[in-house]
């Protein structure tokens, strides 16, 4: 894909949040110990249930997320895959390639290229712990967009995200720090879990004006209301945005609905548009 | 590979770095930007590379580190070549895969298929960002290692890493932090890097019994002597081992060598025999 052939990440996720009418974002993160009856527990079966996944939500989608961790176990045969998998999602819909991503500057070129020019992400992900250096390859593309972990939703996030600096957590530190950052490069978002009610309240305090990527609603078991409430920006230019920049994950609450059913696209399907109306009432609110 | 058919990496890394008398680590980052005359900026000018430095430096190399973003920036294509590549380095040379993941639990566990089971790494590199039950799925594998990021060797890294907690800076809270985790997962050890003078021996002090990898020697200015110093274990079972677990990174020093070079083979071999022999005397005193 060459320059100029992709539209910035944020007009195309404001666009399609709107047609949708809801900020729910399908993560595909296709494991084969639970896919569908009837699909192989090989890359293949991943792939086609990736493709199953996309095709029956996509309506609702307001963007889609797939974590490559579950096409790279299966290597060079796998990243094959994903790289088909990316050609289902169309150009109108924001691709996010959740990677986690985070080395010195030299490789994160190397990372920019991968995501963004090979695989065609819109989005990706990537950790704050190396700095900001590390994250300048991924956030000087004018037509992408990096969202920075600051909480994530697993049990052992406190471990070192919660440290405490002061009077706050080190995650709270980090948002501040992003937020001083995307002043500088501004298409910067934050992955801001949803497993703990207090913590988008202080990560939106921390950084009034960053989108969220918010995981960890559904079966990992985060609270929606917390989230809706103080997920959409507070402040800046992305205060214009259908639900202030927010997009909320669901993944397997999505694929597990195609388990054990004998119409696996009909039930993703369903399960999808639930959802995408539990997460339609902070598009309204814009 | 199947389980039971590759040795413990410390055994295996004891036993190269005793036979090669270095704690040399090779590191191949393949960059299409700089190869060697008659090499194509292209994917299989990479592989060539690649081959080249494995095949040119590995007589002085206590292991081989690749850091699979180089190969990854190619998609599908450039995970086949680093697959082959893999196969380049004998079952008696620790093969590190450098891909510094950090993701919840669910997907940490992809991450171990990816790097140990298909890839092949006896090691692997991870962001300590998300905790300890995000490292397990990758710390559980016995016959395998984990190097947690704790200093970096990039200008930014202090952005995040060296935020104060009381007196110390996050990332020496970290080393102390994983020595704890190792007590349950000893196959843990710490990337230290060499660009601040100070840090090796502050992070030795919070981790005493934690094997080190450390880059940013070389081209990124790292002093060796502090390095040296400060890198074999203190305490511990790894005490033991011959450079006290120490392994010491060099990637574009030795690839430079190559460049503009009429025998780009032989200038590898030169670079990292000089560089086994400058990392030499820590195996001596153990």
């Amino acid at each position: 894909m060459s320059a100029g052939d992709v539209r910035p990440y944020l007009e195309l996720l404001a666009e399609r949040s709107r047609a949708v009418g809801s900020c729910l974002c399908l993560g595909v993160d296709p494991d084969p110990a639970a896919l569908p009856r009837g699909l192989a527990p090989d890359v293949r079966g991943v792939e086609k249930f990736a493709q199953m996944l996309i095709e029956a939500a996509l309506p609702h989608a307001a963007a889609v997320k797939v974590n490559i961790a579950f096409f790279e176990a299966w290597g060079s045969a796998g990243v094959a895959a994903l790289e088909r998998v990316r050609g289902l999602v169309p150009a109108d819909v924001p691709f996010i390639a959740d990677a986690k991503r985070g080395d010195i500057p030299s490789t994160a070129a190397r990372h920019a290229t991968a995501l963004f020019d090979v695989l065609g992400a819109n989005a990706t992900t990537a950790s704050p712990y190396l700095g900001l250096d590390a994250l300048v390859p991924l956030l000087e593309r004018e037509d992408r967009f990096v969202y920075v972990l600051c909480r994530t939703s697993n049990p052992g996030a406190a471990d070192i995200q919660d440290v405490a600096i002061g009077s706050e957590p080190l995650h709270v530190l980090v948002a501040r720090r992003a937020a001083a950052w995307a002043e500088r490069y501004p298409r910067l978002g934050l992955v801001a879990g949803a497993t703990a009610p207090q913590e988008p309240a202080a990560i939106r305090a921390a950084a009034p004006g960053l989108p969220f990527l918010v995981p960890g609603v559904g079966v990992q078991g985060g609270a929606i209301a917390p989230v809706l409430e103080h997920g959409p920006v507070l402040s800046g230019a992305m205060r214009e945005l259908p639900a202030g920049g927010l997009l909320v994950n669901v993944s397997r609450s999505i694929a597990a609905a195609a388990l054990n059913s004998d119409e696996p696209e009909a039930a993703i399907a369903a399960a999808a548009r639930t959802w995408a109306e539990r997460l339609s009432s902070c598009v309204d609110r814009v």
